[in-house]
């Protein structure tokens, strides 16, 4: 059973955002960014994720500039509409810091222990 | 290299908010929700997953109704320290809707698909 997609149907903040997370197809959580209307719409349409940038408040095309682009393999959308779930092929890191992952940091013990180093 | 965790580090929203992505250890990601100072603290004092509940503004004891619990094996902190990533060893389903994940529903040509059922 299916149902077109309406894209009124997400439920946005007062600000017109919806968080996005970004996992790879291994299973890799990459990334959390906020995508609004017109970023979901120029994402489903080309294929290529882009988000919003709150402090650029302009359309952030992942992997412009950098080259690391996310191609989307899968939109999905939680029971609650709120939360979106981009399974993406990520070419390069995902995160700025040049790492795989931006969630580079785990806490043991009180401790902040990282997990992985930036590629070279 | 190691650091001590200080929660003041962490980026909260105005509301004091940061969200928190639940995922499996075999990778599934099962659902976002927010966590509040003393969510994040209880989390990591109990190993027991809690959440703040923005409708109900109140700790959300996940599954201490349901009894479909979170424990949490690992905490990580994302590059911008504004949001969070816990790896959880989820007892029955995550969702509400008694499905594994929250993240059911894809997007395909324009369509939404169900990904998997409710659990008996």
């Amino acid at each position: 059973m299916t149902a077109t997609f309406d894209l009124d149907s997400l439920r946005l903040t007062a600000d017109g955002l919806i968080p996005a997370i970004a996992q790879a197809e291994t299973g890799e959580v990459l990334m959390m960014a906020w995508m609004n209307r017109a970023s979901i719409e120029e994402t489903l349409a080309t294929g290529q994720v882009t988000y919003w940038s709150r402090s650029r408040q302009a359309l952030w095309r992942k992997g412009e500039t950098s080259g690391h682009v996310q191609r989307l393999i899968e939109f999905r959308v939680d029971c609650d509409r709120d939360c979106l779930l981009l399974i993406v092929d990520q070419t390069g890191p995902a995160c700025h810091t040049n790492r795989r992952s931006c969630f580079y940091t785990a806490v043991r013990e009180g401790e902040e222990v990282e997990l992985m180093a930036p590629e070279a």
